[in-house]
């Protein structure tokens, strides 16, 4: 695909960086900025690189932050001796947009994955245990990805904080809403069979 | 969906701001970036808005253009006399990847749609004209899309040259390559048969 212009070039260059953006779609959102304002135009780019120039991570947990500790590290209504423990920024706001979790969280950066060159050394996990032992926390959730990597991190953690005394529990895995049964994976529906609850638990 | 910092936020809703990009996708392409080097977010900002500032449009064809002229209109070995009359410049990219037209183009800037409050005021249309009679242009050709607006913008734009002794065509409409007969619309199917080729004229 040959552009007419340079300056669109470089646009669609840039845009085409982004994950799950290809060319074309590069050019629909440049064409679609070039008949926007100026002004407009001007204040986007200016949005996206201040935040990443500005932006900064809470010093407890490296979650993203406006200020050096986060607002929900801040917020003394939550339950500052539960942590739950995400592999990233995504994670937070996910479990935070289901309002069911009052504790604080623990970012790590990633999960254990010697295949892809990430180990231990390169995830927020000293300051994870060195916060249980500072700030006696009472309780470690575990929310990683339900993999071969997930489980190796979490049984790494456990091992360098087995001097702790900390409840460690991980979310429930099973069937989601709406999931059929029949599509299910093996792994999955034996895990969820394995860890049945009473119905009024479920209920509750 | 609650973020947990104003920069983030606000980068998050420029990007919903973009055509077929939702809050979860730009959420996703505002944390790619997070992850990126400042330099390369400033360069990703700058890029985009320089590219809204500096961008020129073609004062003969419209098209956009580094410099007063475009490329295309600028090249002496394009039949200059041969004119193809597309919407937008999307358009333009699309027929140039072709290699298959070695005119030049004009980029109305939409078509004629009542219904969008797009008359032809609002198109570029008088110095379609302009450029037929003082270029003495020998052919037109439509590239717009198969439908009723189209054909309006088509039919307003003849009447218009109605004292100039221009060959008007309009590209072939048809059955698509790789398209199956079954599943083609009536009016294609029936367009395809009514415009029927010789055998030679088609595998020319």
């Amino acid at each position: 695909m040959q552009l007419p212009s340079t300056l669109l070039e470089n646009a669609v260059a840039q845009f085409s960086k982004l994950p799950g953006i290809g060319k074309k779609t590069a050019l629909r959102l440049v064409l679609h900025l070039l008949k926007q304002d100026v002004d407009e135009v001007q204040l986007f780019g200016e949005t996206i690189a201040k935040m990443r120039r500005d932006s900064r991570f809470c010093q407890r947990c490296h979650n993203i932050s406006d200020g050096d500790i986060c607002a929900i590290c801040a917020n003394s209504a939550r339950n500052q001796k539960v942590i739950c423990v995400v592999e990233n920024i995504r994670d937070v706001i996910a479990i935070e947009s289901t309002q069911q979790f009052n504790g604080t969280y623990h970012v790590l950066g990633g999960i254990i994955s010697p295949l892809d060159g990430i180990g231990p050394d390169q995830l927020s996990i000293e300051s994870l245990v060195n916060r249980i032992e500072a700030e006696s926390v009472e309780e470690l959730v575990f929310a990683l990805s339900p993999n071969i990597q997930g489980d190796t991190t979490i049984y790494y953690i456990q091992k360098k904080m087995a001097h702790l005394s900390c409840r460690v529990t991980t979310i429930a895995r099973g069937i989601a809403f709406g999931g059929e049964l029949e599509y299910a994976d093996e792994m999955t529906l034996a895990r969820s069979i394995a860890n049945r609850l009473p119905v009024q638990q479920y209920v509750k």
